[in-house]
């Protein structure tokens, strides 16, 4: 049996065993509530802390859902209020927040690596979750999306997943690239305009493409990524009517996948922009289904790191 | 007996056994809690949740403390740090939070009807309670509003209800005037300058005047409405001093009333615009049990729409 | 025994069995939490409002862990998304906080009598803490900075404190200073820049210098005071390095203090501007110490003023 994870701060090197580990716990913790289980007390009188240098509603909401749930407390630290605004360095803030007796804290940054820095520093009761980094990771968002790929595949080893947008400064791309690589899944393809892919020696595992139609072909998978407006610059397209022609997810092109792939999207989506509105709301999208197993893949995280 | 609401959007169409049992309701909790009973847990597991996209304090903390108090969880959607500062749709935002498994959305929003619309695109396990939307509706504050006026007349058919202020954007008046006349209040009397009365045929159950002298004569209760600094420049009236002499509530124009004539005003009020110190901290004041009434009226629709 | 405390506002007129009280009780807080105790529930069914008219980040969230540990809701008041930005005065704000049957204000404002102005005008079931107004005091910093030195030092009797920096505009030294004269302490120094230094009258009981190399010489516990960098102007000093050389705790400096001499400060700091980074990190800071006290200062505060 896999080691107990003290932290999560990106998918990167974890085995299948420990992920189908966190995957199990979310789904039974799902099957506890859809048997009207409303709330559980496996983290009572713990504390988590939702550090949060980036706004954010799902996430954020999320993670103070999924602590409640289990009976944690929750602060959310307000930036507009602390003491940042005063200077303050980011350690001197760990530890001043350890020094209160946090058992969690979930942090997000604009910068990558600092989730990882925060537990090369952090005190040893402490168990820091990375709730999205830079362009590094945002491992829940890729434990989600494996959940629920696995709600409706028996077999991951068979899937073609494909992964569009901006896939270069995607952290829940390279993410769930490292969740559907470890689970087995037959084939990642990566697609998005040139200006917006990864180098190739990034991501040696998957097969990047320019071009989506080609992409989009036969998957039993297809993630759309947010484009950042400010990064359309980059991509030398006119506008946003003209990125949606190349990579937007319409109803046609949707055909050109398997007749049951499934449309994923972390959110927000930009309807019109990366994804129609019919497809954002149609019979393949697994969108809110994929925002309600955040919940339970973060209690199930949160359980992990506490050691409950 | 009437039926369960679901939703509480407007009190326009609920009728006289619908008022009164969400006020008998609030009174019996209002008695509970005098009692020294502090928590209920009736709402326990259940999760409420603060959509504000308008400011408040009143409003949202009454609301706050009002699920806490039955034992409810509550989480506010902070909108500095939201989504839809990244042009997520309200729909999208709406079935985002409804896909974590929300049990109440508590809605704030400066346009008319949007939490009707929610409503009509909500899955069918949330309900949707409307803290103020636009000119429309703030149903919660006319129940409260019927409630303090219950606790110091027994007969209500024998009163006259006057409201003064700028009537025509006041989401307060209106839904004053849906309460007050449902529980057969004899007669409504809407007071303010021409220019912020609504038009003669939205409130054809009540008398429309434009001097205050006039209709606070001999009224038992007088509703104070703010006065939108901004709203003044319609009134052609050239400063705040000049809508106070018209306009304002002060200790002789209140002798013009009934001899007991209770004063009201949903709050934040504004000293010297529309309500004289001496009247606002005087003995007909009853702005401050409004304010504690306004807890159990939202204790008590918290637990209607959740059919506890 | 001396009488409960209703409200805590300042430690000015608190003898030393008030102070020992307090600092027993948040002493045996922290072995409980030692041995295992998460939550007590002495508060349970209490409501603690934090009403930050100044940000906070270590204040604010000490608090809030502070009563939620002890079993109470809390309620941050987001200022915000107040009333007081609609002009509402902090009297209507106090009472309409108080209609909603709060227990404990937790204050914070930038004019020094804030929370004695809400004391006098508060509802007798209202207990107000003071978080720290203007330059006038912070009591739960006084008394979490005498606990942090009775873990340390049996006979305060004995003792030499010594406080550096920006005196004149600093509430935590005024509170230190009831503290450490209250509970005995044999001397205590005020050290700064003539123009950050208050007029000798106010501090009859301390030893005022401006010169920091004899002020710290021999002295046992050292607390820094951080600089507001707008304030080092009237210094006359040119930049920060020049401060820094002058009122700054650099380990060379700290050898003239006696050898186990504690460092403290009330944070955040401001690293190399009034202390440099191998002090506030070495073996002599108390600085986090400070921290962890002050979440049990402030559980046994909230538990004095409400009887329990």
């Amino acid at each position: 049996m896999s080691a107990r994870l003290r932290h999560l701060i990106s998918l990167e090197h974890l085995d299948a065993d420990t992920l189908t580990r966190l995957l199990d716990r979310a789904e039974s913790l799902r099957e506890a509530c859809a048997h009207g289980t409303r709330k559980l007390d496996l983290l009572a009188g713990r504390t988590v802390l939702n550090l949060f240098f980036e706004p954010s509603t799902r996430t954020r909401t999320s993670f103070e859902l999924a602590a409640r749930r289990l009976g944690a407390d929750v602060v959310n630290f307000d930036l507009g209020n602390s003491s940042t605004s005063k200077g303050e360095t980011l350690l001197d803030t760990l530890h001043t927040l350890e020094a209160m007796h946090l058992d969690v804290l979930v942090v997000r940054h604009r910068e990558s690596g600092t989730p990882e820095y925060l537990v090369k520093h952090a005190a040893s009761g402490v168990a820091v979750i990375n709730a999205g980094d830079g362009n590094h990771a945002h491992p829940t968002q890729g434990l989600l999306d494996a959940l629920t790929v696995r709600q409706h595949r028996r077999d991951l080893h068979a899937l073609t997943v494909t992964i569009c947008g901006d896939v270069l400064h995607s952290r829940v791309a390279r993410s769930d690239v490292h969740a559907f690589a470890a689970l087995g899944v037959r084939e990642i393809r990566l697609c998005g305009p040139a200006a917006l892919l990864p180098a190739p020696a990034e991501f040696r595992n998957c097969r990047v493409m320019e071009d989506f139609d080609a992409a989009i072909a036969g998957t039993d998978v297809v993630i759309m990524l947010r484009l950042q407006k400010e990064r359309m610059a980059a991509t030398q397209l006119p506008d946003e009517a003209a990125y949606f022609t190349r990579y937007g997810l319409d109803g046609a092109r949707l055909k050109r996948a398997a007749p049951d792939c499934m449309v994923m999207h972390p959110g927000p989506i930009n309807r019109g922009i990366e994804i129609a509105s019919d497809v954002a709301d149609g019979a393949h999208s697994r969108i809110l289904e994929q925002v309600a197993n955040g919940v339970f893949v973060r209690m199930a995280v949160l359980a992990e790191v506490l050691g409950r």
